[in-house]
């Protein structure tokens, strides 16, 4: 069985499928690993450092992508510059393990059926115990929740801690974490960590007792209908809803210094959370992080990639946070990669095996068909748009 | 007695000598308050907030400077857009309170003479016990170590803390503090929030202490000679010494994620710490923050202002780090005026009593003259520099 590591070739992206420690580790196993050349250069990790963990390095793109019997990424396939679809270098019945946002893009969900990829996305690795090991979508979440506290506490014209100085006792910043998924909770902890007092909002109440044991308080907001989806995301909610949420957080986020919004709502546009009406409430100088900004934002303010300024306040809609740290992510995601890997392989050999829930929830394309039903979803809805 | 507050004309200088709450206090003492329109803008505090305070909000530049018996100021007086020099716009017999730089940049000192201002240099507070409360130096060189830690950990491929996930165990960062004075402490203890492993090292083994207190090891270095200057400060040593650091520290920094050098000698050149070699020794992905960067740095690669890539190490040399956390900064410094303008005031009359040894060691100039022996002697070599 031969295991190919693609270079990623979207602009900003930092990570790397496999690092050494795990392609040693295949290797190992009685795996032959392939990895571009320069695959693991923007996240510090060399060729050689790949060969001395038993990798081939290959040179030939083309080659890579056509001789391999599961091929690692990042990121969505995307169409290179000399205008070949990455996906279309595969050969049918390839194995494509990626994030692939299927919901949010399900047209590549199409071509990979077209061309007989059995393809795995990693956003539908499922929530249970035994997938927590694969689950790539909570070890990048937790890596932009943290990212996002060092982000605003960088661009906040303030301390976190509060200090006692010669010159006076400084008051601890106020943080408001909105949503306290993966993400939310790893802000939590690192505003925590750097002493800010903190509060936390989720339409879930059943997340209270865990932000409560990070040492936030939180926001209660009574609503009269079920906000947990399948999978345990938080789930879209009423218009009523959204307005009697509004009203709380609205006080929330007038007396809080930071506000960090991180919530997302797979395949669709993020709720918007913080209306421009609330931002104008909020003190000069305060901070606004939102870690929703690629699914157009939790603030109505927000400027994927951007930092906007109103009113004195400074709302930041940072693009890709994983990628920014990319040694942990990429060891993180590689990790998620090896333990979903093992799944697939039976005496070395690769065995995809649909009796298997973890395998069978995250394949979205198989012999030719789409396997999953949201995704056919999606499609009909998006090839209905197309037609509108 | 009237008092005012300049509006800073630096370039990149966001900070405010006075803040509206210090204003409050002192127009409650009988002072009378003028604060140039827009002088709180860059801190987030309005020409309102001043006005509520008790405070005049003068629009009229030269008139606030000509007509104060005291002018505070956050940064070195400047030459202005029309060309006239701040200084100037003084009347004799007048008081400027600010950083000044006398020793680093003497020819101001001249100025002030000539011009009969009456100078108290922030710099030259001394580090007793009654002046802790107007040491500035120490309440702006505590936000640099905090913020330098931030600026690390945002720029560091890596998480800071060691974290639990069921994708594997992170390790925690290793940060090494070069220089353990105020800034270097407060960055060990910022380190030590997010979670890293921290060591530091400093030349003056009394502070070994301190440094294990805050929770970081301490790299000891021993020295055959004095390390400490008169008022506590670190001192310059001999190339020996320096040789022998060098190569103990060197050690250090190869295996370290973030380095952060914070070695300042007054009115010098910083020391170079950090040598072109010891940088090579890093691993590709660490970083360097250099907050000695506008004195020229305390490593070899530094470009004051600048992010350097170098083997794949980052080195950051940001400028003015107090300046960037305008609120608390200003907040800090205000209260450090605020002590130190309490000694100059009998019956809310200004009275420059040079029997107290705070008012004493502060002043530069007065009368015409340069009063203090240090500022003489930079003049000096200034001067025989020029004619050399």
């Amino acid at each position: 069985m031969r295991l190919a590591v693609a270079r990623e070739i979207e602009v900003g992206e930092r990570r790397v499928a496999l690092i050494p420690d795990t392609v040693a580790r295949l290797v190992k196993k009685g795996i032959e690993v392939w990895v571009e050349a320069g695959a693991g250069e923007s996240s510090f990790f060399t060729d050689t450092d790949y060969e001395t963990a038993g990798a081939k390095i290959v040179t030939d793109t083309d080659a890579l992508w056509h001789e391999a019997d599961v091929l690692l990424k990042v990121g969505i396939p995307k169409e290179r510059e000399d205008g070949r679809l990455e996906v279309d270098l595969l050969r049918e019945g390839a194995v494509l393990i990626s994030f692939l946002n299927p919901l949010g893009e399900p047209a590549i969900a199409q071509r990979l059926a077209q061309r007989q990829v059995t393809a795995l996305s990693m956003e539908m690795i499922p929530r249970t115990t035994r997938a927590q090991s694969m689950d790539a979508l909570s070890s990048q979440a937790s890596i932009a929740g943290y990212k996002a506290v060092l982000i605003a506490a960088a661009a906040l014209p303030k301390y976190f801690p509060m200090l006692t100085t010669a010159a006076g006792t400084i008051a601890p910043a106020k943080v408001f974490i909105m949503g306290a998924g993966v993400a939310g909770l790893q802000a939590i902890a690192t505003a925590r960590r750097l002493g800010a007092v903190v509060e936390a909002f989720d339409i879930r109440p059943a997340v209270k007792e865990e932000v409560q044991s990070l040492g936030a308080k939180f926001v209660e907001v009574q609503l009269n209908e079920d906000t947990v989806a399948d999978g345990g995301y938080a789930k879209e909610v009423s218009e009523a809803a959204k307005q009697r949420t509004q009203e709380v957080v609205a006080e929330h986020i007038k007396q809080s210094d930071v506000v960090i919004t991180t919530a997302q709502v797979p395949g669709k546009k993020a709720p918007i959370l913080v209306t421009e009406e609330m931002v104008a409430q909020m003190k000069p100088g305060s901070v606004v992080v939102d870690i929703a900004a690629e699914q157009g934002g939790n603030c109505a303010c927000t400027k994927p990639g951007k930092d906007v300024q109103y009113n004195g306040v400074t709302i930041i809609g940072p693009i890709n946070l994983p990628s920014s740290m990319p040694v942990h992510a990429s060891q993180l995601y590689a990790k998620n990669l090896f333990s979903l890997v093992q799944l697939l392989i039976k005496d070395s050999n690769l065995d995809v095996n649909f009796a298997d829930d973890i395998v069978s929830a995250a394949c979205i394309t198989h012999a030719g068909e789409i396997r999953n039903q949201r995704v056919k979803e999606a499609l009909a809805t998006l090839s209905s748009a197309t037609a509108g």
